[in-house]
Order: C-alpha cells, then structure tokens, then sequence
C-alpha cells in the first residue's frame, strides 16, 4: 500500500475528470468478495479488484465506497471486526483507521449500502466500472438493478491508470525482479525425463515465497503452438522446444509477464535456431521502434514485416512484403498480437473494456487474425507500461484451415511449411516501459534472450 | 477420472435413490465456469465442481447436464471446439467422444440448455443442488428464476459421497502420500530468521509440482491461536510454536489436510511441551475411539474432556470435568470441533449445507463455543473420511471476552491464564478412514507427532 496522500490525490484527480467531462451524480466502487473455489469457506487466494487497489488501497473482503461528484463527499462501506473474526483471523484495526489510512473520513457497514443508496440516489446518476467477477455482478444487479457501466468513468479510469505513476513503475520493476528470478528457476530446473509440471511446481515457488504468488496461469509448454496451454502433464523430451510464459504478482499486486523458449537439450537445431533468430529480431525491432509517438500497432506491423522477411528468406512465405503484411500472412504465424498493457492486471485493465484501454479513439480495431488480437494499439506515452512479444508458431489445424479456404495461396508455401508440423512454437516476451525519449526494459536486467545467450546459459 | 463405469453406476444410483424417496421430475447438474481473478481471460487456476466430478466425471468449464428420473434419459450439454479454441488451447476431442468417456450417449450445445429446460420442464420438477460459486447461482437464476435447491437431491447425493469407494480410498491414500511430502519439505524450511512466506513457497511449490495445487490456503503461522491466518509476512523468531495447517489436492482432486506444530528453536520449552502433550494425547484418543458406531460428537465431547482434564493437572481449569464439558469450557480452548469429513473437498461438499453432511437427522447441532463449530458429528460407518485435529489455544481477546461476560468463573482460572497471552497455539491434524473394525490414518506413514518424534525430526 501507498502512503494516504497518494490515494488522496487520485481520487481528486478522477473527480476533476469527470466534472471536466461533465458528469455528475456518483460514483460507486464495489471491492471484491472472497472467491469460493469449492465453498463459502474455502476460496482462491484472495485478490482485491486492480480499480480498487488503485484509488481505495484498501486489500479487504466486502468494501465499497461512494464519491459525489458534485460535492466531493466520501464514504465507505464496510464492517468493523467481531470477536468471531478475531478467533479466526486475528486481532484487526478498526475501519475508523482503515478509512483514514487511505483519507477517507466517512464510514458505514457494508450492509448499509443498499439502503443509503436508496435514499441518496433520487434519480441521479450512478457512475460504476464494468464488473470483473460474478460476484460484483450479482452486487450491482442487487443495488442497481438495470444499470450500465458508465463509459465516462471507464476512460476517466483509463487515462488515469495507463499512465503509470513513478511509485508505479517502482513497483513494476521491483514485480520484474522477482519475475526474472522465477524464469532463472525455471530454466534451471529444465530436465531430459521430468514432467512439466515439475518446472512448473518449482518456478510458482519463488511467487509464492517472494510475491502474492502467479500474475496469470503459467504456461510450460513443448507446444508452444497452443498458445495457452495450461496442462502440464508431459515428460520433457530431447530436442523440442520448451516455452515458458509465466510472470509473478508482487505483495504490492504489479505484474510481471515474461516468456522464453529454451531447446530442451541445450542446443537449437539449425532449423530452431533459424526460426528463433527471427523472432529474437521481431523482439529487438519492436523494442528500438518503441517511443512517444509511434503507435503500437505501427510497430506491431513494423516487426509482422520483419517476421515475414525473415519467413521469405527460409521459403516459406514469397511475394512482396508490404501485399503479405496487408493481407494479413503475420496472422498465420502470429495469430496473437505484439503486446498488452501491465501494471496492476497483466493485461491492464482488461476488464474495462480491451478497446477502450488499448486503442485510441481515432483508432479502430481490425478483424484480421493477428492484428485483430492486438490488445494495444494506441499512441505510445511516456509511462506506458506494454509488453513485446513476437512469436512464430506452426499450427497445424491453422495452416491446414488456411489452405482449405484458399487463403494466402499468392503467398504461403504450404508444401515446405508441412515440413513445420512438428515444429511447435516460439515465443520471446520482455516487459518495457515508454520513456520520455525512447524505452527501457523492465527490471534489473534482462533474462538471457538471443540464441547465443541462451545456449551459454543453459551450458552453466 | 476414473472409468467409464463408475460414472454411470454412480448416475444410476442416483436416480434409484431419487426414486426410492419418491422423487420425479429431472436433475439439473450445472458444472463450473472459469473463475476470472482480475477479468475473463485471467482466471484462477480451473478447479471443476466436485459433485459434477463425481457423477460425470468431466473436468472441463461450462458444461451441464440433465437427468430424468422418470425415464432414465441423460443428456450433457457442452460445446465443440472451434478453431479459436485450437489456436488456444491445442487440438481437442469432440464432445460426441468426451460424453462417451463417462457413458453419456446424448449431447447438445451448452447455450441450448436454457431452450431447452423451456421446451422440457412443462411444471414437472427440477432437482438441483446449491451453487457452490457466484456463477453458477446466476446460471441457475436464468435457468430456473426463484427456484430452491433439492433437499432430496442434496441428500441422495450426501449418502453416496459420504461413503468411500475402494477407488476412492486408493485417491485420497495418494493424495495424502503427497501431502507427507509437501509437509516435510515445509518442516524442513523453518529456520530462524527467514520470512514464513519463503516456507509457504517451498512447501505450496510440491503441491503445484506433484498435483493440482493446495486443497485449501495454506495457513504457516507464528499465531497459531488466529485459527485462519492467511499472513506470512512474520520472520522466525526463536522460541516461538510454527504451526502449519496445510494440505494438497492431487490431480485426481482429492485432498489431504494436516497439521503440525513445531518449536521453531529445534526444542519444545517445558511450558510448550506441557500444552503440546496434551493436545498429542487428545489426537491418540480420538483416533483410539474412531471406529464404526460411535459418533464423531461423542469422540469430539470425549476429547474435550481429556483436554480439560490435562489443563486442571496444569492448574489453568479447576472442578468437575463433565460439568466442564458440559458449560462448554473446551470451546474456550478449542473453539472449532474435532474434525470434518474430506473426500473431493477438503471439508466434503461443505457447499450442500454443513448439517445436511455432518449431522444425522437425529442429531442437532450445538449452539455452544467449540462443538457448535463441529463440523462432522455423524455416527461413523466404515467408509468415512474424517479428520482428528484437536488444537489447544490461548487467544486474549477471547479469554478476555469470556472474563468480561463473567463466563466459566467457576472452572476457569483466569489469573494463571494470563500467563499463556503470548503463548500462541498448537494444533495436531491427521486423516483418517473408518474402518470395518476401527480406523487407519491415511497416508503411507504419519507424520511425526509425539513431542519426542517432533524435536527428533527436527534435530537432524
């Protein structure tokens, strides 16, 4: 948690939004409930709603709190400890003090809220943020039957959070560290014989004992072409590629979300290391376009180009490279785009809405495979927090799918690529931030990433 | 999953049970949704619904099914893949094989189901048991708008699951085999200085590797006297009692649950070995008494009793030992009961009512500190898997409480209880089956448990 004065000046700032885009009435955040996983009480580690943690602080249960856009006026919902709370979980402070250590100076019991709200409302307008779980939804129904989340207040938000504050990117690098170290354990624990799930047991571990635990489900994989594959089950065989994208949630809820692909026996094939030099290219360009201005989906299509060169240049796609690009033959490798906002969600903000987080509002998203995935598009500022991570992979059900409806036959040499249906997939993920005057990458250093780099550290 | 078979015996049961109680109409089985953490495409790990599990076998999200107990007819509603989910997930089998794995003969796309029910239902009843996540009780709210779940249903299903299946034992056998080892690794952590989340890491890191996750949060704990302590931000201090409550859930997804307390300087001090022996003779009582009719609220009176015989030979408790039990001055030491059923969940189908499962319907639950808490309080019959897990506490706020309220003034020596404020708790969790003739703890080998086994294990 931040110092008070942080929460404080957020919360001005998003109610001076707001009145600048005219609105007025409420605005009501409702905090996460306990999620069961089984029953009631026993649920999935508990995890506090990002909008939340953002302008609320507070990492609790069953909270909500109201604003008043016209007056200013604050309060927050939630209920003072029990002695049945104290033998379970512990002497507790107060919500006097909870309220304050975030400055907030009004609060009642969490069951109040509908009943306040009744009263207060009297027809004006109620401004929340699209529910993230199944619980808020039922919340919202329950206060608000009918109502819809206020696209005022979700780009209010966006603007807000998109931008990461200094104490921000911090945090982002502090979850960065801790994710570099969780990819070293895992490269390290890569093994001829052992199930994945081994790997898998003994990367979660640094999550577990160093942050809240894992930003998204890790992915361990020697079918880096399924791209989210969350089984676990198979032995690691010589010769294959090993795909690890997995990323650490630190105490303080930022993310981090790197990928690697190793050869799991410690050498690239000629032909691994071919595809690989390709998207470790991908990787470089998209990071040296990376700078106030440009847009994302600029250099998403910048390195979809650079990827195609490099697929030409094996025989695998022919045809002048600006037609493919167009035509959207990138897709066919890279079904997924360039990169995604992070920060407090992995995919930041996600749950706001992926257009109106990751484009601008000049910018319309494409239909295409590929460039139609790209979750961020918009015009780089400093302070943006965004991934980079190209990949190449040969699904076979795609390729077969793309021949049979005649796609891309000016392009693609689907005889050579069969040669490609074992190959599996390739994926190299680095998490940047935008700088006044170009990008750096997130975290100390940067996890071993170009074909030498990798052989030599997997030779240690 | 098991075979085919077991799936379509267990349905079959199902409805003569149905029957038998004069039931008619269809049965609702709604399975789980992905449960999103931060926003749908971020979720926590997949964890299916344990009695979907059970009858139909099928461990993926959104899936239903609907049974009739009239005609026997079954019908599983699930989607195909699509060439998104390919890209995704990786190359699938069809629902048509799927359905055919537990004995379905019939399927229909899930967004049918609700057409469906229309078409189908025509007033005959619907039997469906209590949503165990938010999810399923919006699903069941469109589906079935005002409907209650089946008390006949719950209890078919309760009398079915109660009792162990020899492949069942075997599962539970093997989850506890692993939860040994996800123990020890977490005993052989504690180390003065380090902070508990390291051992949290190091011990959650063997559930991940060897099966599907915890069974339940992990509670490692300088504070054993706050029963749910889901903080590990304390270090190790020297002197202090480390009490770990853990267990694994396998990948067949069913759980094991121990606890164990350790002196965290190698050495129990003899005020510690004095409460710990007592605790540890509770345990040994307990599992002395389990055995086919008797009822678990007789073992867990009789343990209370053994405890508040060895606080009087400590002076803290004085008078009469079965008016101590009978004021309920155990509670005020042990405010949870003796033990809980486990099975696919670590407390067993906790989701279809704590005294519809734990309770006979000849039994009431108490309203009394400690044995109001008890969860399984059944008369045993071979088959049953509960847990023996007495614990003695000393927890200020709740000494002071019952001081303030004038409670137990004439049992209670409260001037010596004082000295044991910051003496924290201990609490000695093993599994075990009812057996024909008596009991077995499950898991290859116990953990180690006496004082003596304890600072022997942790001397090498």
């Amino acid at each position: 948690m931040f110092a008070k004065e942080v929460y404080v000046r957020r919360r001005r700032t998003l109610l001076a939004k707001m009145r600048e885009a005219g609105q007025s009435g409420l605005i009501l955040f409702v905090g996460n409930a306990e999620a069961p996983a089984q029953f009631k009480d026993n649920c999935y580690k508990w995890r506090q709603d990002s909008s939340w943690l953002y302008y609320w602080g507070l990492d609790e249960p069953l909270m909500a709190a109201v604003m008043s856009i016209d007056s200013g006026e604050e309060i927050l919902f939630a209920d003072d400890v029990e002695i049945d709370d104290i033998i379970w979980m512990g002497p507790q402070p107060g919500v006097e003090s909870k309220a304050a250590s975030v400055g907030v100076l009004r609060h009642r019991p969490y069951g109040e809220i509908a009943a306040w709200m009744e009263e207060r409302v009297k027809g004006r307008p109620v401004h929340f943020l699209p529910p993230s779980r199944y619980y808020n939804t039922l919340k919202l129904q329950q206060l608000l039957p009918g109502g819809k989340p206020s696209e005022a207040l979700i780009k209010a938000v966006i603007s807000m959070r998109l931008v990461k504050e200094d104490i921000e990117i911090e945090a982002i690098d502090a979850a960065c560290a801790l994710g570099y170290e969780m990819h070293s354990v895992a490269r390290d624990a890569i093994e001829i014989g052992i199930v994945e799930q081994e790997i898998v047991g003994k990367m979660e571990s640094v999550a577990l004992a160093k942050g809240w635990g894992v930003s998204f489900p890790t992915i361990v994989t020697q079918h880096g072409e399924t791209l989210h594959n969350h089984l676990h089950d198979k032995r690691v065989e010589p010769g294959k590629l090993m795909l690890i994208d997995a990323g650490l949630e630190s105490n303080e809820h930022y993310a981090s979300d790197f990928t690697r692909t190793y050869p799991t026996s410690g050498k690239f094939t000629a032909k691994q290391r071919e595809i690989y030099q390709i998207v470790y290219d991908c990787n470089e360009l998209a990071f040296s376009l990376t700078r106030p201005g440009i847009t994302y989906r600029e250099v998403h299509l910048a390195t979809a180009r650079k990827m195609l060169e490099g697929l030409q240049a094996l025989g695998l796609v022919q045809g002048d490279l600006d037609e493919m690009v167009a035509a959207g033959i990138g897709g066919l490798f890279q079904p997924h785009g360039l990169g995604h906002n992070m920060g407090l969600d992995v995919h930041d903000m996600e749950d706001l809405g992926e257009n109106l987080v990751g484009y601008d509002p000049d910018q319309t998203r494409a239909k295409q495979l590929g460039l139609g995935s790209l979750r961020m598009a918009r015009r780089l500022v400093a302070g943006h927090v965004i991934t980079d991570e190209p990949g190449i992979y040969f699904i076979p059900a795609l390729i077969e799918k793309f021949k049979k409806e005649g796609l891309g036959y000016d392009f693609v040499n689907y005889a050579k690529l069969e040669g490609y249906y074992d190959f599996g997939g390739i994926r190299i993920e680095d998490d940047v931030l935008v700088t006044a005057d170009g990008a750096r990458r997130l975290g100390p250093c940067r996890l071993p990433a170009s074909p030498d780099e990798v052989e030599a550290v997997l030779a240690r």
